[in-house]
């Protein structure tokens, strides 16, 4: 399948290698594809390697602009920072993102709150997943995945043979049943729960407060949660 | 132990219930014990009976005030529902809170937003064990439990065992301690999660919205989650 990734961070990077490698088609979307390779600093206070060097290691996976991205892909992933999410959207170009599947996986994180940990900048009565509906109405907003690190995203069995849980929520029942094949055949998903409508991205959004404690209390981020009962 | 349980609800019955059968000596606490004895409707659309008929059954639970409920408790259960909570603990004083535990079981459900679910009255960058805790700044309020349906809270052996997770947060680390155990020894719980200081209530109060949309997508409330990792 052909698949665009909009985003070329942590997120970005463990989504298009890992589907280029199941045999996708996948083009990476950036903002400055020249500045973009020319960056030689790490980032995420060293955690994120330079994109060069990835794609060193990556070389199927093509980059292009937003748009390029976008119009390439049959699928298009939202792996952006979550700020800057509908500004990175409106780049790609509502044209190419029309009658797609559009699988947001970016959380609304803002400014930091108490105890050091950011806000959400939009949560409880609206969600960053159903403003990005609104404003692309004719894409097919799909909320999954962004209740986990990007490593688990890709590699679910790492964590208990992949006994636990990813959710999905969105308003049109084929692009979730697309999205729901991805995750399945792409990653190797096994427990999908389909939450309803794309106002349940408020629950997923939400969960990142908790996600953040248990990351801290636990001192890795390589958990998820598992649905008993 | 005495204790000491603010509401009469579902939550109030089963936590009084149980620590009651355990061996407590447990009051629970009401606005007007003889309006709440005489009641003979049932709530909630059926589902909870009147209390006198739950009373019956568990004759050991003394019912009192909320005042009188509060200063029997070495340790004070806040099982109200949350948008009354801060005017009940005012009713059951704050010298009979000094210096006591104050388990906050509630969460902040609001006014109705889309689809028909609730919001938070109080997120993101504050919460309602934060708001008790600055309120009552003798009390040493532990956050727990009301991240489950009272059934589960009480008997988590239901599910898979009990190999799920509570979580405890709060910023007194002998009533978190205290708490541990009255959740060990009391309801059995075998895997707590200690998240940190108050302000982690913001994380478990804001899991309700992910909480609601699962209840609703698995049409029951005996459910909870286990952390994977």
């Amino acid at each position: 399948m052909k698949i665009g990734v909009l985003g070329t961070g942590m997120v970005g990077r463990s989504l298009s290698g890992k589907l280029s490698e199941v045999g996708h088609s996948v083009v990476v979307g950036t903002r400055d594809v020249t500045e973009l390779l020319a960056r030689t600093e790490s980032t995420m206070g060293g955690r994120v390697g330079p994109f060069a060097e990835w794609h060193r290691e990556n070389p199927d996976v093509k980059v292009d602009t937003f748009a390029g991205a976008a119009a390439h892909g049959e699928v298009v992933f939202n792996a952006t920072a979550g700020a800057a999410a509908l500004e990175v959207l409106r780049a790609a170009g509502e044209s190419n993102l029309e009658d797609k599947v559009l699988v947001d996986v970016s959380n609304p994180i803002g400014s930091s709150g108490g105890g050091g940990l950011p806000t959400l900048f939009v949560s409880n009565t609206d969600s960053l997943a159903e403003q990005i509906q609104r404003e692309f109405p004719r894409a097919k907003v799909v909320k999954t995945l962004n209740t986990m690190n990007a490593s688990v995203m890709v590699d679910p069995q790492k964590l208990d043979g992949g006994d636990h849980h990813v959710f999905v929520g969105g308003d049109d029942a084929s692009a979730k049943e697309k999205v729901i094949e991805l995750l399945r055949e792409g990653f190797g998903w096994q427990h999908i729960i389909d939450l309803g409508d794309i106002t349940t991205a408020r629950g997923t959004e939400m969960f990142l407060s908790l996600w953040l404690r248990l990351m801290q209390a636990r001192g890795t981020a390589a958990f998820n949660v598992k649905i008993v009962g």
